[in-house]
Order: structure tokens, then C-alpha cells, then sequence
């Protein structure tokens, strides 16, 4: 080992780089890490913390609204994108600071550069010009949003990556895609006051969720005024003399808007970084192919995270960073475990689940108790907003082992966070009906479902 | 039992009476209940509804304020107390009918008078002058605010009852106890523009809660604003001649106030119902005294709820509602389950607890790890208000078992009632850390928390 440079070379200094650089470092272990964009990675940069302080922002409109049933008078609020924009670029390089200060504090090397495999021992840094040594190297460079090509018209469509940096605030968007990132977008740009369609190819938004969840978030969302077109793709897209661009939908239907987001999956970052050189083996999507401990087909490269294109999530990167360093460092191999993991959609209203969907659990249990209620949250009986709260258990009739919780409403994601405790330990609805309500909460409901509301035996609903 | 008008009788139409009548009705029980102020009980009509209806319109001002950090320009707005008053009247109107109409639609007869006990199986009802008869008698008369005949000026002070109720929203208050309801209170109407000054005889509020949460919720209450003295009490209120009252405080500090509220405690409603003429047994603070089973001394009257004094808690009265039934009308026998009850305090920010707090565990623990997060909730990272969150697991070294958590800030509430059952069931700290992050959430530092702040061992912090 002495003959490396470093111990460990990391490239790519997002959320599961950082964690793995820094955790090597503290051991005591040589570490360098290289990121020629900023160091945060998708997360902090152009993903989940932006994201979020954008639904932040356009959640406003509905408190100034919602405040005349409690007795307030809010005279017309304005809003300003650039200031918006602004903001969030301030807490991004705050944050950035920190997850590079984070690797340095902790001993670890940091690079602002592209690092490109030589051979599995050496890394080229091109912003530097020359050659590092390491004995393990660990491949996290993440993902990007897929292009759309074959699109006539695509190089007038934005990212979400420009979505969060656009000049100004477009007066009328199109976002094409049914995943979290379209919808959650849909819903911030509504939210700020922007008229906005979503496009979709497919039967429902958010596949994979529960169909509940599924259907009563696009009822939501078209309740408050987004349109919503599935089983619909764009074939064309035209640019007008006054800039604004023109959409031809499968279909016939046109629309006029000024920008078109193009959100149709995430893929991995791949090209450029010497894989095929050194013989790194990718998959059919072109993500590295790993073993069960985040072991590429060489004996001493790893890769974690988006780049592996196993669950696209902070978490689980950071995650597969930590069992990376038990393994490869600590002599303790351990595998991510990537079963019953909580996830949110910062919709509006937010979904929070964990576990089976309902339509999941029918096909591998025979017995199945679903308890289901909907109701307004006490907050919109006197703001009067017409939109309901859905929760729901999904519940093995045998063993009475809790298989899915699925939330709509206010607060689904902190809800889904804490499920995923009693769920991941594999706790029984009965557990749930011991545990004393906390009054007026929304959450209570869950712990006072007492009677199935209907039972799937078989894949009959009885 | 045919010899008897009624299968069951209850009196008092609250939370804990309306679900036993409403049970033992739909068993086919001939049921009737008296409750001879309105349906919902302190819950629905002077409590928990009410209260976080007014929280709700107390926190609007800081979503104005906070809503510049995101680029909103949101002129002054103004607010009406009496439009808040009269949509929160509508409101518990509402809830008020869904639970008589909820006994009388599972067969059970409803009256709207006083009922006082004759004998052990005789009820008088005093608004309708007769005498009905019951096999067995269940109380659920509830409680109200401790009434302070002491303090000179007594008769100017006001309670939580008239607080929802006053005829104008008083420029200054003074709210006098450290319990929950005079710190919701405290927050709620210092949030709608009241200059508000708490007074309390202990050396902290909230006694009984994690000392953490209760130094800090001190501390970020100050910050808004609110004036809070402890070590004092009340001597003296004095009307002016313009209305307003001056109030003296031990140590000699004078206020003036508009309004003094009272939230010193609650008493059992014991009084003018026939107890002492049957024989019911009471306790030292006048609390009907019961057995496991909610039963009294006589073997046919029961009671459950506020008026037992246990834990005066709506959901607790309700699920001694539920024990109750299954005792009485269904043969199985079932004890009051009172161990490690969630529950939230709606201050702003909110607490939410379950278990034990640190220095209970403490005294019955020799190995204690905590775990303890505080930090800026992302929404301020924006907004930029200077308040942060405070998280905190208190564990059993040995085990490993969670035996409390504490949490301070937004959705608290929402939070303990989801960790209430991992805590109820016994999971450990491992079954936290096994947990997957949901990004970005606050809930996430729950599930991240790898290694205790400190320990505690044998009462000594090392």
C-alpha cells in the first residue's frame, strides 16, 4: 500500500463520495477525493436541497390564502424569482463549504478536477495535468437527466438541472415525465404562480407508488390547476419569433409555453472517466455493474450511489459509502441493505410511504387487511381548502406483520421517516394499536385504525 | 338487568362518555348519556379543537415574515379576532352534532340536562325532572380549570374556557402557570399580536418534561418575544378605573394587563352529581378513585376520563372507554394500558415526547447513552429566522432499548405519534439505525444519530 499515493482515491464528490473520503479519512487512511463541478454532488447542487427550498417558496401563496378563514387580511403578496434564486444559491455554496471542508477536516484531499482512470491503480487528474497513485478506488460520480435526442425540437427543452437557475420565472411551463422530479416541479411551478401542464406517457403519474396515492395526488394537483395529460407524449417542439415555443403532443394537441422541461428518467455518469479502458463492466443502462458489497468487476474499484443505478437516493449512497468502508477498510464486509426504505415526494400535497403498495402485497400475500382513511386535516376546516389527507396500512392478515404505510397530506415525508422504524423492524398492526393516540394530530390516525376497511383474499377485494 | 330503563347510563357527553355509549349502543346495549353543556366535552369544545384552531392563526405572522427569505413581498396584513372566534364557533358546532349524532346512530339516547345519581342504579335528570334507571352508571364528567379564590382580584382573572371567547383580543395578557395549556396560550395569543407575559411560581416550565425541550422551548419563546418570569406568583390584581388591570407579583413587580388568565390546574368534576349520596368514593383532589377497570367502590358505577384524574389526556379517556366496554359488556376483562403515552405540547415550536426524559431514565438507569441534535430546520436556512430544533434519544446502554424521545420544533406532535410505537413495542437503538434517511427531512436525524453526545453513568455525565 505504501507504494500509492493514497489509500483511497474517490471521484466524485457527492453525498456518498464525500461520506466515504471522509469516513477513510478519520480512520487514518490516505484519502483524496476529485469533483470538477461542486463538491455536494445532485443533492445539495441541483437536487434534493434546492428542490426543497423551492416547494418552501411555493407553498406561500396557499398561506396567504388559507389565513382569511383564521381571521386574517393579506392584501396581494408579489414575488420576485431572481431573489428566490439568489437565496438558494447562498445556502448551496454554504453547504457546498461544508462537505468540502468536511473531507479536508477529517485529513482527506481535495480535488477540483475531472479524474479520468489510467489503470486500476491510477487516476488523471485533467484540471491538474498529471497522474495519482491509489490502492482502492471508489467510483461515485452520480447521474445527470437523461437526454431525449430523438425529441425534433429538444434543444429548446431545459433540465431540472437549469430548472433551478432559469433568468426569470416562466409565465407557462410544460414538464414532461410522471416521475417524483416532474411532480414535484409541476407543483412548485404552480405553486409560484406559473401556468403549468404535465405530460405523461404513461396511465398515472408516480408509478410504482400506490395507485391510492397515485390517483388522489393528480386529483389534488388538478384540483388546484395543473394540468395533467397522461398517455400523452410531445413529438415536436418549435420555437416562435417571440421565443416562446410551440408543442405538438401525440394526439394533435398544441401547446404554446415558454419553457419545456424534459424530466424522463436519470442516467448514469458513465463516459469520460476511462471505465472501458480499465475494463470496468456496465450494465445495459450503462451503469457500473457492482457485486453485493459495491464491488466492481475489478478487485479494487467500487462504485455507490446513482452511478451504480441501483436506488437513486441520498440516503442510500451514503449508506452504500459507510457498508463501502466497512468493508474495504475495517475488515468487516458488509452489504447495503436496500429493502422496506421510506421515501417521500415533496408533492403538494407530499407523499410519505414505506413498504408494499397494496397491489404489491396482493401479488405475494394471499391475505391481505388494508385499513384506509381520508379526511381534511384540521388546519383546511377553517382555512376551507378542499383537499383531503389519505393514509393508509397495508397489513398482512396472517402474521398481522405491517407490509406498506402509504400517506398523502401535510408532513407525509417526517410521517414516512418515522414508519420506516416500525416497518423495517417488522412490527404488527397490533404494535400500532398499542400505541396511544396524540391528539390533534394527523398521525393518530394511523395508530387508531381498528377495523380493516376492506380485505384482499386471494386478489379478490372481499 | 330487564328491570332497568337503560343497559348503561353515562354522564357526561365527552370524549371518553360519547365513545363508551356509542360502543356499548352498537353491541345492542340500550344506552343513554347526559351531558348538559354541549357534546364533545372539553376536547371538541373548549380544549384540544379550539386550541390548535388558534395556533393554526397564530402562526400566520411568521409565515408572512418568513416568506421574504423566498423572494415574497407581503404587505401588512391585519387581523380579526372576532371572524376567528365565529369560524372556530362554526366549527365545533359542527364536530359538537357529528358526536351526538354519533350515540344516536348507534341507538343510544342522548339528553341535554345534568344528571345526578340517585341511588346506584337511579340517575335524576335535572333538566327533564325525572328518574331514570340503569344497570350499570358510567361517569365521564370530566374536569375544568382550578379556580384561585386566594388571589385578591380572583373574580377579574379568566380561564382557558373564556380565553377562546373574549369579546375583543386584549392588547396585553398575563397568563399565569408553566403547565401546557398556559404555554400554548402564552404562544398562541403572543402569535396573533398580544404583548404577552407568563407567569410561573417554578423554576421552569413544563415541569415533568425532558429538561431539554423545556430550556429550550424557554429560551426560543423569549426570542419571540414572550415575557417569562418563573420563581413567581400572582398577589394581587386590581380592576383600573379604564378596565385594565394591574397585577402584583411577588417580588414586587407590577404589570398591566388587559386581560389575567388563570392555568394553575385542573379539578375533577366531582361536585352536584350525587356521589357523595351513593357512597362513590373520592381521592384527596376530589378525582373519582378507581380500580384497574375504571370501576369505582360501587360495584356498578364506573368512571373513566378527566374525572379520575389519571392521565387527562382525550385519547387516554378513550381508550378507557374502550377498556371499559370490553370489562363490562364483553366479558374480558381489560386494565387501562397507561405506560409510555406520546404526546405533544403545541407551543411554536411544538414538543413532541415519548418515554422517558433524561433524568428519569437517570434515576432508574445505570447506563445511559443520549443522543442529542440541534439545528436550523431547513425551511430556516431561508426565512432566516434564528430558531432551531432540538432532537434527542435517551437509551439504555445495556439493552439498547429507546426509552425516550424529545423532540422540539416544527411537527413535533406529528413526530411523537409515529415514534410512539417503536418506543411502546421496545425497539432499540439498533432498530433506529437500521432505519434508511429520508432526505431531506427533519425526522431523518432520528434514524442518523451514530454515536451518543454523551453517556450517563451511575448519574455521572462522562
Amino acid at each position: 500500500m505504501a507504494g500509492y499515493d493514497y489509500d483511497l482515491f474517490v471521484i466524485g464528490g457527492g453525498s456518498g463520495g464525500v461520506r466515504a473520503a471522509r469516513m477513510a479519512a478519520s480512520l487514518g487512511k490516505r484519502v483524496a477525493i476529485a469533483e470538477e463541478y461542486r463538491y455536494g454532488g445532485t443533492c445539495v447542487i441541483r437536487g434534493c436541497v434546492p428542490k426543497k427550498l423551492y416547494v418552501y417558496a411555493s407553498q406561500f401563496p396557499e398561506h396567504f390564502t388559507d389565513a382569511a378563514g383564521y381571521g386574517w387580511t393579506v392584501p396581494e403578496a408579489s414575488f420576485d424569482w431572481p431573489t428566490l434564486v439568489a437565496n438558494k444559491d447562498k445556502e448551496i455554496a454554504r453547504l457546498e463549504a461544508i462537505y468540502k471542508k468536511n473531507v479536508e477536516g477529517a485529513g482527506g484531499e481535495t480535488f477540483h478536477s475531472r479524474a479520468v482512470l489510467v489503470d486500476p491503480h491510477s487516476v488523471y487528474l485533467t484540471a491538474e495535468d498529471r497522474t495519482v497513485s491509489a490502492d482502492q478506488i471508489l467510483i461515485a460520480t452520480g447521474g445527470r437527466p437523461a437526454p431525449h435526442p430523438a425529441l425534433s425540437g429538444h434543444e429548446y427543452c431545459i433540465f431540472s438541472n437549469e430548472a433551478f437557475d432559469l433568468k426569470e420565472l416562466p409565465k407557462a411551463i410544460m414538464i414532461e415525465g410522471g416521475g417524483y422530479i416532474a411532480v414535484e416541479f409541476a407543483n412548485i411551478f404552480h405553486g409560484l404562480g406559473v401556468d403549468t401542464t404535465l405530460v405523461y406517457r404513461g396511465q398515472e403519474i408516480l408509478s410504482r407508488f400506490d395507485m391510492d396515492l397515485r390517483r388522489s395526488l393528480h386529483e389534488t394537483m388538478e384540483k388546484k390547476g395543473i394540468r395533467i395529460l397522461c398517455h400523452a407524449v410531445s413529438e415536436r417542439v418549435r420555437k416562435n419569433p417571440d421565443g416562446r415555443l410551440d408543442v405538438l403532443l401525440s394526439g394533435g394537441q398544441k401547446l404554446t409555453v415558454d419553457q419545456v422541461m424534459l424530466a424522463i428518467g436519470r442516467i448514469p455518469n458513465t463516459e469520460n472517466i476511462g471505465l472501458e479502458g480499465v475494463g470496468v463492466e456496465l450494465g445495459k443502462t450503462g451503469a457500473i455493474i457492482v457485486d453485493q458489497y459495491s464491488r466492481t468487476n475489478i478487485d479494487n474499484i467500487w462504485a455507490i450511489g446513482d452511478v451504480t443505478h441501483r436506488v437513486q437516493l441520498t440516503p442510500v449512497a451514503i449508506h452504500e459509502a459507510m457498508c463501502f468502508i466497512e468493508t474495504a477498510f475495517k475488515g468487516n464486509p458488509t452489504s447495503p441493505d436496500h429493502d422496506t426504505i421510506p421515501t417521500a415526494v415533496f408533492s403538494q400535497p407530499e407523499i410519505g410511504t414505506v413498504g408494499l403498495s397494496e397491489d404489491e402485497a396482493v401479488k405475494r400475500f394471499a391475505d391481505i387487511e388494508v385499513y384506509r382513511a381520508s379526511f381534511r386535516p384540521m388546519r383546511h376546516t377553517l382555512s376551507g381548502r378542499d383537499e383531503k389527507m389519505l393514509m393508509k396500512l397495508v397489513v398482512d392478515g396472517v402474521s398481522r406483520k405491517v407490509l406498506g404505510a402509504h400517506i398523502l397530506g401535510p408532513d407525509a415525508g417526517e410521517m414516512a421517516q418515522l414508519l420506516g422504524i416500525p416497518l423495517k423492524a417488522g412490527l404488527t398492526k397490533d404494535d400500532f394499536d398499542r400505541t396511544m393516540a396524540v391528539h390533534p394530530t394527523a398521525a393518530e390516525e394511523l395508530v387508531t385504525m381498528y377495523k380493516p376497511t376492506y380485505r384482499v383474499k386471494n386478489g379478490e377485494r372481499v
